[in-house]
């Protein structure tokens, strides 16, 4: 194949560097016509700027606004703010039905979801439907997300109610107790605005998906074992959550705690939740018959224990909730104090597990009807929903698994079913919580738990098991941590486990021995393909990571035991020894300066063996920050080749393949 | 050129998945006689052990036990643990010559620095020369270096005063203080012997270059500012450490706080010293001089001291250094009580810094002369040493990079020359450190001051400038994180920098638009090859890295803002519409379940498109865990290729030069 010198050849020839280096580079380093390529050099600012461009806004937020005029720019801006003032111009009344539907659908789950979670929270059970009017109402004005449920959800209530707890007893300091959770969701919401608007969303992707998938799964075993305390009618339970300490508050009170009632109630309807949720798996069609079950079972048993008068038998019942909508909070936020640095504490964690949940939530229903999600965009809704919830007596909201799937499935087109469900829920606070008075505690038990069981991923956990052993192992560390410890030590796991795998992955890279594939110029890994030979004199290593101070010792050291086992075989075998050493570099997309250092040492050692060092295909930065360092004069420009099969074809003419 | 169906190919096509597929597969997918390769399934444990093995035994350090009788195994294990036994049945006369010169020249170099480090840590003299008699013989036993210097260094001791000062006064409470120093010591000693003992020695890789650049550098100016205590010979002075405080300590003196006897004498033995280094680096033979010169230093200003009485102008003097070697420490070490804590908690900082230099020099030196070291086994070697030294009133010992540049310079052979040096200092303490008496503090600051400045490595802060702007800015955050808050602060600022430096890698990974070099069946980087053309209808996109949690969602939506630019481009030139993506996987090492899942995602997307997603090149994990997810039967098997070049031919096969 006869190859020419092609026009970017003869214009990078005349650069510094081949002029220093002088015709040798020419004639040699121009084989089949193309060199390695050296881009243009960029300015210390211009490459800063890309590094923060790519780093911050790598999605491009300010493309629309390219080349538009001032007002236009200024409208543009107002819809970045608020979607709805896109979307609302759209508005159909065939959507809004889907929106209608959708949203009585999910204020019927999360009526008495909200009342239970609030319990959860350690909070009087009106909070919880507070927090499920003012939060969707503002996220309808801002969320970009269609599909998204928004109000209380379980494992936050109960992250948020465990952390609290901690600090304060929820029914001796009520008060107290109340104004730092308005702090902490305050801070919460602060906190997924401050991630969002300084870009910074890309921290939340520092929890692995095992993790999360073991998080959620012990947070749903942990939330169920807790509403055993509902679910049997204990009076007496134990304030811990870790499964030890529920067993044994469970069973000392098997002999008199007990209320075989308040248990009657509770495994029929959780039977009948379980029976509605599996026809509603069976034909995807009666979806709606799970959904409503909920308000059902809230609805009868009430009626049952309000005609029976279960409650003098001791059936706990919920007793009161406060009539009308949020009352103002802001003047409970405390600003100053002890309390402002626990409940600063307390909203960070919380307002980042919020804010995994919820960003989750929106891409998966994204990724289902082809939309584009706004990581930083969302975050900065979510923040400003919670931060006026705090505001107006809620507590942290955040996207629901269990309703947005639901929303989903009842033919949701917008967040207006968002409002819809806000709109039910404000008549009931303002209507109907009266009638709430009988129903039995142990109804909102069997709701959370059937709604938790939901959590717990068992095909997700398979699927890590069979992808990779390492995650399933950080996914159980996560599960029993939340289990047999405590929700926030099993987050700590989590945590650790996602910020180790980061970590042992960039010091342990993986290196590869490559060999020809017979009848081809194409060098691939010898252990995936067993065609692939070697090429006799010549050992072929690829790197497959970036060089960084991280791994370049490991790198190096790798290197030379590739070459040593490579040694110990042709003594064996008498075969002929190694004369150069190529280093594919495709992969290696980046180097710094402990990574050249390490191949200016390998370079040394080699040099000792009499081996020659040559590289292939190095990348547009690794080329530059090479020849920053002068490697490239160390080595030589002529032992830098466009891909293994040229330096080959160059250091092995005779092999019969190159 | 033809090509035929290939053994491998044959054996791969009896799997699972191919029968699966059907006969569909086997027409398609072996195109060019090579499919791509599916490595042999490994165990659930097997695959464990692999990654536990690469991580923690990547040096294969049971390789020489391997097949040998059980005496020669165990000689071979004691030769482990005491390299000694190894090079010691070689130790010729010669070699001896050698090592006497340069022990003999580190000695003097390290008694007058001892001094004064052992201020610096808030030490009595004594100790310092205590650290430099014992642990260098027990490091001569295990250590494998052959060019450390073992003893006392400058930011180590400075960065244990500094720890040590906030818990107690080292004047006022003098006793409990040397006794938490000893404690912290034997802290230290365990951390390096445990991080080494476990092979978790690459914990210390995690401190970048860059930031360790701008660390010592700004220890070194808080240093060298330190000093100018002794030489001005300013009675009261700050104990922060920081700039400005130093400085408003020094410039409060300047009236009536500065000896100018004191002045004199240390400025123009400064002198003297930085004259020995400028003449000892213009010409290397003549290092000696510059060795030699701060014991000279010493004798003389001693001797002028003594003789013109100038310690009654005002000049601070010595005064006393206890006669006599180690006493034993066992019983002052805090086994109980909060000095334990605090002292484990000084230790664990202090030890990691000690041997992340002391690997450093080893590594380096190793690799000027050739001769491996191994990380792990240097660290159980150092915490030995260091234990040891905390029973025999030493304080954290480690290698300095100044004298061991000297005892490279002057010719050591082994780590005998650390014994010759250990037997000068116990002379030392046995005899002369009476003579110490008249020895003015000003020659100690002049001798430091002129130590450190070697820590300022201006050529690696200007190479870092060159290679990678982002690691100069972490090499300054260190350098001023440390002069204007103080020594921790500066190391926490070095850690976090080099931490966010790999989060931000594994988040943001690089992407490149790849095009055929005309003539070839290779692809590059448009970006680096000007030369290298877009196919009509396929875009090729490579993923510069692994596929994980933390950057799975990155890179699917990179993807598609490529594919959206080029789509804009099509529409401006009215160009053919995208009918393939072809994704270059070659350099993607892994991939784990968020990743997999983002190619489902992403495979939607494509899908709504109408655009067909083809994957080149998976390396052999990717495959397999591919596959273990069903990816491979979603996409199809006919999609996967060899590589960009065989997956082109096919899909765009009208392509002039595919």
């Amino acid at each position: 194949m006869p190859r020419t010198v092609s026009d970017g050849g003869e214009e990078l020839a005349g650069d510094d560097i081949s002029s220093r280096t002088g015709s040798r580079r020419r004639a040699d380093n121009t084989h089949d016509g193309y060199k390695v390529g050296f881009p243009p050099k960029k300015g210390a600012f211009a490459e800063f700027s890309d590094g923060v461009k790519e780093t911050f806004f790598s999605d491009d937020p300010l493309r629309p606004f390219k080349d538009q005029p001032k007002s236009k720019k200024l409208w543009l801006g107002l819809q970045h703010v608020f979607p709805i003032l896109d979307w609302g111009r759209h508005y159909t009344f065939g959507k809004f039905k889907g929106d209608l539907i959708a949203g009585m659908t999910i204020a019927s789950l999360c009526i008495p979801q909200d009342i239970g979670y609030a319990k959860l929270a350690g909070l009087l059970p009106q909070y919880g439907l507070y927090s499920s009017f003012v939060p969707p109402l503002i996220y309808a004005l801002m969320g970009s997300s269609r599909d998204i449920a928004i109000g209380p959800v379980a494992v936050v209530s109960l992250l948020l109610g465990t952390l609290l707890q901690q600090e304060l007893d929820p029914v001796k300091d009520r008060e107290e107790y109340t104004s730092l959770a308005f702090t902490a969701t305050f801070f919460a919401g602060l906190t997924q605005f401050a991630l969002g608007f300084f870009r910074l969303g890309f921290i939340i992707e520092f929890l692995s998906h095992a993790a999360i998938v073991g998080f959620m799964a012990g947070a749903a075993v942990t939330i169920a074992l807790q509403q055993l305390k509902g679910f049997l009618g204990i009076a007496v339970f134990t304030k811990k959550s870790d499964i030890i300490s529920v067993m044994k508050s469970v069973w000392g009170n098997v002999h008199h705690g007990w209320n075989w009632q308040t248990i009657l109630i509770a495994a029929s309807f959780l039977a009948f939740l379980l029976a509605a949720k599996y026809i509603a798996k069976k034909n995807k069609k009666l979806f709606w018959v799970s959904a409503i079950a909920p308000l059902i079972s809230v609805i009868v048993s009430t009626l049952c224990v309000y005609l029976t008068r279960a409650d003098k038998q001791g059936v706990a019942i919920v007793k009161h909730i406060d009539q009308g909508i949020n009352p103002a909070s802001f003047h409970r936020i405390f600003f100053s104090g002890p309390n402002l640095t626990k409940g600063f504490r307390i909203g960070v964690v919380a307002g980042m597990v919020a804010l995994t949940e919820a960003i989750a939530i929106g891409r998966t229903f994204a990724a289902m009807k082809d939309y584009q999600i706004d990581g930083n965009k969302e975050m900065v809704a979510l923040g400003t929903m919670n931060i006026v919830g705090s505001f107006t007596s809620c507590y942290v909201a955040t996207g629901s698994f269990s309703r947005s799937a639901v929303n989903y499935m009842a033919g949701c087109r917008t967040a207006i079913s968002n409002v819809v469900m806000a709109i039910v829920v404000m008549l009931t606070l303002l209507l109907i919580t009266p009638l709430f008075k009988y129903t039995p505690n142990a109804i909102l038990a069997s709701i959370i738990i059937n709604a938790v069981l939901g959590l717990i991923d068992f095909e997700a956990a398979y699927l890590l098991w069979k992808v990779d052993k390492m995650d399933f192992v950080a996914c159980l560390g996560a599960f029993f941590g939340v289990i047999f410890a405590s929700v926030e030590y099993g987050l700590l796991i989590a945590v650790a486990i996602s910020l180790g795998k980061i970590l042992l992955q960039v010091t342990r890279p993986r290196t590869a021995l490559l060999g020809n594939l017979p009848r081809t110029t194409i060098y691939r890994n010898v252990e995936q393909y067993t065609e692939a030979t070697k090429v006799p004199g010549v050992l072929i290593v690829r790197v497959d990571s970036a060089i960084y101070f991280t791994n370049s010792n490991y790198v190096k050291e790798r290197i030379l035991r590739w070459l040593r086992d490579e040694e110990e075989q042709q003594e064996e075998q008498k075969l002929s020894k190694t004369e150069f050493l190529i280093v594919e570099l495709s992969p290696v997309t980046d180097i710094d300066t402990s990574g050249i250092h390490a191949l200016e040492e390998l370079l040394k050692a080699l040099e000792k063996r009499k081996i020659q060092l040559v590289l292939a295909n190095p990348g547009p930065i690794v080329i530059q920050k090479l020849r920053a360092a002068k490697f490239t004069d160390l080595i030589g420009d002529d032992k830098i080749f466009l891909s293994v099969g040229e330096a080959v074809k160059m250091v092995a003419p005779k092999h019969e393949n190159a």
